[in-house]
């Protein structure tokens, strides 16, 4: 297939009564957090807001042994993949044994996401995320433990253990991540920044998801989040900011101008109550899209692409608001996988949708590209092949049975069911 | 199944790997712009704004002849069939012929549309919609001749006509509409709403959806258009606002106090980019909630009522905003009947998902509806049961491909494929 098409460019094209298009990077994940779902919907839950939500969050991180991880991770990569996503960046923080203590082999837990994704068939950028403190004057709460790095170096030897060991593997990327300006002091952000710049790793950041997080930045350390890291020349073209939602301009400015990426998650950031990024001035400024499914809250990868221009034209109450069809495909595909470290292996990964899906029928031609990122559904998805293998087929992840039984079994296992 | 349920109150349970929840309704649909998907995309076509987008549907609107309109709404039902949509409330505005000229049988096109739906299934509450002007100051466009009334009595006559020839058909009820306060001037207003209320028929109203149609009210009657509805007394139980997104404070409560129902259509709403509707306040004040696909820009009757919450949490920063998803569930499905006449037929018309979709996966059993409302997507519709007709079955509508050439052959007919 890559032989017969143009495949600089990514586009869609019709076989018979299919459409072909390139697969699609879920640029930010937490994969375990899947386990949450439907369970954080009600008032008296205590998910009232995205702080509590963060607790019960917690209380689920706090439980998790390596195997529960896996099949949680399993399964929501597994979804992932039936709605047309090929490669998935894992926002990785979850490091250490419950009571805090390194495991043996320190990377079993990333090594057990990363195994997920291997078994569910998906392209893998594990994101190696430092966590250091539970904000600028917070005690540490038991769940943050699990997260913590004792020091950059332990961080960093963990990123050189894991590059190491899967150096050469074109399904796995490693790359790394501050967690929040919250959670990681100022110099150590520089540590973290100056080591993935040195080797080219994509360094990924939380950033300004809920005002709290901004006020606390601007009581620490005078500026607002954006504000500090362009101070500390952390932005650049390696840096994808995640949320992105409260900036001033001059924050807009500083993203576009460094052409960082800008990873919205707007399905989970819906969900949370986060509010409106500035999605078209950061496009203008030169920020370049992607997204993720975050929370996994939901999980359908046209919705979460289409939000990005539907939330924008809802917030600035006008027809067209950030891009067209194609340049939201670019963001879900060729963005998406240069924001993980995946570079152009988008072009080796598709996904084959059934033109005669009822979201899909009967489209123009020449407008093929606005029909399937403004409708389509993931009933539409027929065929997933990442790096030549089907992993999906008639819709069908080819171990979905055994994903959906681990996954239940965990979850009643936890307590969940 | 009837019979063992608790059909008290829209609930959702478990029989084996289904989940079974009562149908939903969509109350504001015109099912022929369903031809426009994906085809209104562009800024260099002729539909960069909500009015430039109207003229583009007027378009369309002027070259259907009655097949044409039969196919295009057959489909539209379809497939909302296949998202677990049981009633439709058909918003219908297009009566005449192509020059304005009324058919000889007057009511061909609505009955047009009501037969599309009976053959696809569903029920249909035929919202037979006056149109008398293009606007205070407006001349009429050609389009528009084929929705317009010469008289009150004409748009009557035509709802007598429905009402008798449907009478005791439990599929199909009559419900009457002005279309807005730009084409409806107050006095017939008052004249269509009185006779509604007389036969205790739904009255539907598009109502303040766009910023310059709240404008070109003031300039008109010094009032705002709920103010004005209000202050007519046209306000009520059996009222219908559709979109209601550019209220002030005191429309707020003027709808809420009469419990009127608010018709939300976020996924259009979202697409045109009409804003946010104040939806907390307005469910605060008292109004009622139901939800419709409205232009069929996407159809995923799923998203559209999640998006309901969901949105109001971006607009509020909050985590929890609207409603709960049992509340949901009932905007969906009983105030969604209620609000189209069918009171409550919900109760006879039955979704069954799969509880094994990845959507659905290990849901909590007591929180399956939290896990369906905020999760599911059209993916997971297994079988819909209408008036005791299976119309889906394994997740395909019994008459689909039927359906789908139909829509295929009427878009190359009409030049747009």
């Amino acid at each position: 297939m890559i032989d017969e098409m143009d495949t600089r460019e990514p586009s869609v094209s019709r076989r018979g009564n299919r459409i072909i298009m390139p697969g699609m990077a879920s640029v930010h994940s937490h994969a375990f957090q899947r386990a949450l779902r439907g369970r954080t919907q009600r008032r008296a839950t205590e998910a009232g807001s995205f702080w509590s939500w963060r607790r019960l969050m917690y209380t689920l991180a706090e439980r998790l042994d390596p195997d529960d991880l896996f099949h949680i991770s399993r399964f929501a990569f597994v979804e992932l993949a039936m709605s047309g996503v090929t490669a998935v960046g894992e926002f990785h923080y979850l490091h250490h044994d419950r009571d805090g203590t390194p495991y043996e082999d320190r990377t079993l837990l990333a090594e057990t996401v990363i195994r997920a994704a291997r078994e569910a068939g998906l392209r893998i950028a594990l994101i190696r995320t430092g966590y250091f403190r539970a904000g600028w004057r917070g005690a540490l709460e038991p769940a943050q433990r699990r997260f913590c790095d004792a020091s950059v170096e332990d961080a960093l030897r963990d990123v050189e253990t894991l590059q190491r060991r899967f150096a050469g593997d074109p399904m796995v990327r490693i790359g790394l991540a501050a967690h929040s300006v919250r959670a990681v002091p100022r110099p150590y952000i520089m540590e973290l920044m100056a080591y993935a710049r040195e080797r080219a790793l994509p360094f990924h950041m939380h950033v300004s998801e809920q005002r709290r997080e901004v006020d606390e930045c601007i009581e620490e350390y005078g500026l607002r989040p954006v504000a500090l890291l362009d101070r500390m020349g952390a932005l650049g073209e390696q840096f994808v900011a995640v949320h992105a939602t409260h900036l001033n301009n001059d924050e807009i400015r500083a993203l576009g101008g460094a052409r960082a990426f800008v990873c919205l998650c707007r399905t989970t950031e819906r969900d949370l109550g986060d509010g409106f990024p500035p999605t078209r001035p950061l496009v203008q400024a030169g920020a370049r899209l992607c997204v993720g499914a975050d929370s996994h809250a939901s999980s359908d990868a046209f919705e979460e692409i289409r939000a990005v221009e539907l939330d924008e034209r809802s917030r600035l109450e006008v027809r067209h608001a950030v891009a067209e069809a194609p340049e939201l495909l670019r963001a879900a595909t060729q963005h998406g996988y240069q924001a993980i470290g995946m570079d152009d292996a988008w072009r080796d990964d598709w996904v084959a949708l059934n033109a005669d899906d009822p979201s899909l029928a009967s489209l123009n031609e020449e407008l093929l590209v606005d029909g399937l990122i403004f409708a389509a559904t993931p009933r539409a998805v027929d065929e997933v092949t990442i790096a030549g293998r089907k992993v999906v087929i008639e819709g069908t992840h080819i171990h979905y049975e055994d994903a959906r039984r681990g996954y239940e079994m965990t979850l009643r296992k936890l307590g969940f069911l």
